[in-house]
């Protein structure tokens, strides 16, 4: 039985990590052809090469057209439903038939064995946008695309546990047999079933073969690239993933990251039924037939808490951006003698225990200058408040702005709704 | 030099009246048809009977039906533009010319003169859903759009100053002649063009005339009906009035009606360039030729307080249905000595000075079992907090959610960030 590696992990593990661990010198354009990795170079120029070639010379018959669109599906399914969700994620059971499939659709993916991806992309998860984030997207779009897989890791990724996987048969079985399986899923089968059913063999080969893969493995980084560049940020704003229908087409439905991001263990990308999240579709119907069982989902309660905060937060830069009345502490206490006396010279209108100064008001007053004119050096509280009209909550934030000061004995400055402005009776607090 | 009519008005005029006005009898089964206003009930049955006579007996011509769909905006203009924001509510001003043209279009849409109908908006303005308010939406919707004015009003509308209307020039020269102006603007003229140019008497009157009219009457009352029940209330909702669409499509981009309610002088009911109020493009498009001028807006300032106003109070509905996590004061304090007794019992775990009971949630944690097994009885603060796993926003807020207690001389409880779960930082408060 093998044990988590991160049974006896230290409290402080990942500062002690980035302060000793060594870490290789960055690329640069002096040392960059010495640290590249020769493996994943020639897999990912050879494939679009070979596909390149096979359109200028191979006619694309329709049945290899159709066949090649099919198998892009079949094959980025076995990384988005097995590999990533299923595997890396654990959020859902998948009955052996169903594993055996998708280890096998993964495969024709040739992007590394299970076991590989899902140690990778956990410690992706663990370590997020940090030196120990192996696709990290501070390190720009480019290299958490293909960058890092083209060159030498300049650090090893962070700790991060897969001894769920080491027991897992379906697991061992595809990591011990992956080269076979990639010939055999990523070439061979593309190019028999078009050769034997309808006679195009090489169209299987350079079509549904390379052209095919080389879309599946753009379609996959993209996960790791646009999805941590395009988009909005609705569930949280801590780290580079974002939402964004163009990455979810792009990806089969792994484009709504931030969600993802947020709640990894959850087996929808998109939550909503009209966004466009077929890797979620393709579980709940597995576990329509019997395939798949306890599709994880986080508390909708915790989900819409992260969509609270977020809007909130977006809501307070309005806040702080617009203006605002007078604060009470910040107005003079002004007697009766003293606002009879100004009143002789400024138009002062008391209301609710506040005098206004609407000189720049009286000629704009929709009610007409007469009514505000009647009211200078005078309590207009019950007309304002509905005796001749009710003002709108609009007037009443408006009447706010115009608060010079506050009448000493006068209406009982308490927290009560007349001496708050509509608009301030509702506000975002920090606490 | 006509008086403001409501120049000494007193500052409890609308308790007053509403307490000693007397008040028709509400219209029932049984007296209806002895309450019928007939001039109206006249106007508004044999138009609609004229048009449908004129569809089954004249065939409509495509110069015709183009010039009826013109004519329709010309008059629907006049009252839109018109009647509705120049001189209902002021929002601009205009030039001699414009005003007479103005004048012209709206006779032809036969909704009474400028004068009667000022008087009656500005008391819907005034006493909006109120029984002051002739065509209240608190009737219902078919007293709103017509029933107001086939039955005799059930009591006075509330007094609305017009004394400016009444110092119009154009405003009395098309009240004195109005009877010969809905005459020859709303048959007259659109039978004798279509007659003229392309030889269709009939064609013009039926459908540049009957059928024309009743679209527009039906149209315009929408304002007061479907403006004040579909739709949202982006701006405030105090009142009825509501912002949608289709009440813009259907009444020249009358359909901003919470947006104009709340800021009725304001020149434009949709602020948004994309949406259709092309009664505010032309009203533009007149500035930009010299023919208008001083168009008012609201202070944007206000406009956003209310905005922000109405966010806050829908999220606040979805702020009080969450279920948060137990408030600090209603938590026990609990001894290092009891804590870890406890912890021999269940498993608790201590972060930021709270102690947590994770039995729920130790085969749910997506770090794995093990990682909480390690801490019972101990703390955990500085692995959650990134020593070991730097845990998302929604990881904290779940973790709050499992608080128990509180350690006695523990971390300090203030209201530090570790104290308060990321979704409760920002909270939407009531002064
Ligand atoms: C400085 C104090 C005042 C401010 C800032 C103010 C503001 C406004 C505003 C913004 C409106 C437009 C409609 C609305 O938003 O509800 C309005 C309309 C009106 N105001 Fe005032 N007002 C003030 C004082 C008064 C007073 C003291 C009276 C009465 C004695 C009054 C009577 C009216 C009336 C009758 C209207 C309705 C106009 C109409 O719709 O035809 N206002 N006021
Ligand atoms: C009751 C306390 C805990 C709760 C509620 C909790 C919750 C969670 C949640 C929701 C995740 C999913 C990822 C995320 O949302 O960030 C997670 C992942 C994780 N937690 Fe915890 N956790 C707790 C305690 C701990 C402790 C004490 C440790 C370390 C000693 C730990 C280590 C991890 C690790 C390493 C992961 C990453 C798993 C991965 O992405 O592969 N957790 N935790
Ligand atoms: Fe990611
Ligand atoms: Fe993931
Ligand atoms: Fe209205
Ligand atoms: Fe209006």
């Amino acid at each position: 039985e093998p044990e988590p590696i991160d049974i006896n992990i230290p409290d402080n593990y990942v500062q002690h990590t980035l302060k000793t661990q060594k870490e290789l010198p960055p690329i640069t354009w002096s040392n960059w052809y010495r640290e590249l990795q020769w493996i994943s170079v020639l897999a990912l120029t050879i494939t679009p090469a070979l596909a390149i070639y096979g359109a200028f010379t191979t006619k694309l018959t329709w049945q290899t057209g159709l066949f090649s669109v099919f198998y892009y599906y079949v094959t980025g399914l076995g990384i988005t439903a097995g590999y990533h969700r299923l595997w890396a994620h654990r959020s859902y059971n998948a009955s052996k038939p169903l594993q055996y499939f998708l280890a096998l659709a993964g495969s024709g993916a040739v992007e590394g064995s299970i076991k590989w991806w899902s140690r990778g992309h956990r410690a992706h998860h663990r370590y997020t946008d940090t030196e120990l984030d192996p696709y990290s997207a501070q390190k720009g779009f480019w290299w958490s695309h293909v960058g890092w897989m083209l060159f030498k890791p300049r650090r090893k990724p962070g700790v991060a546990d897969v001894s769920d996987l080491s027991r897992n048969e379906v697991v061992r079985w595809q990591h011990r047999w992956y080269v076979w399986l990639i010939l055999g899923m990523g070439f061979g089968l593309p190019t028999v079933v078009p050769g034997l059913l309808w006679g195009d063999w090489w169209g299987g080969f350079f079509y549904a073969g390379a052209l095919r893969l080389t879309f599946v493995h753009h379609s996959t980084f993209c996960v790791n690239s646009l999805a941590h560049w395009l988009g909005e940020t609705p569930f949280d704003d801590k780290h580079t993933p974002r939402d964004h229908v163009i990455t979810a087409l792009v990806t089969i439905g792994e484009g709504y990251h931030n969600f993802h991001h947020q709640f990894p263990m959850d087996y929808r990308n998109a939550i909503k039924w009209y966004q466009y999240d077929p890797t979620k579709w393709f579980i709940m119907a597995c576990q329509w037939v019997g395939l798949a069982s306890h599709l994880k989902t986080f508390p909708d309660n915790e989900v819409r808490k992260g969509q609270l905060t977020m809007q909130l937060k977006r809501l307070r830069e309005t806040q702080e951006k617009l203006t605002w009345a007078p604060d009470s502490n910040d107005l003079p206490i002004v007697s009766w003698d003293s606002f009879q006396e100004q009143s002789a010279k400024r138009p002062l209108i008391l209301i609710a225990g506040f005098i206004h100064d609407v000189a720049s008001f009286l000629d704009e007053h929709p009610g007409g200058r007469h009514l505000l004119v009647k009211y200078i050096g005078k309590d207009a509280t019950t007309a304002f408040f509905g005796g001749v009209y009710d003002h709108s909550n609009a007037a009443h934030n408006l009447l706010s702005m115009h608060r010079v000061g506050i009448l000493q004995h006068g209406y009982r400055q308490s927290l009560d709704d007349k001496a708050i402005p509509p608009a301030q009776r509702l506000r975002i607090a920090r606490y």
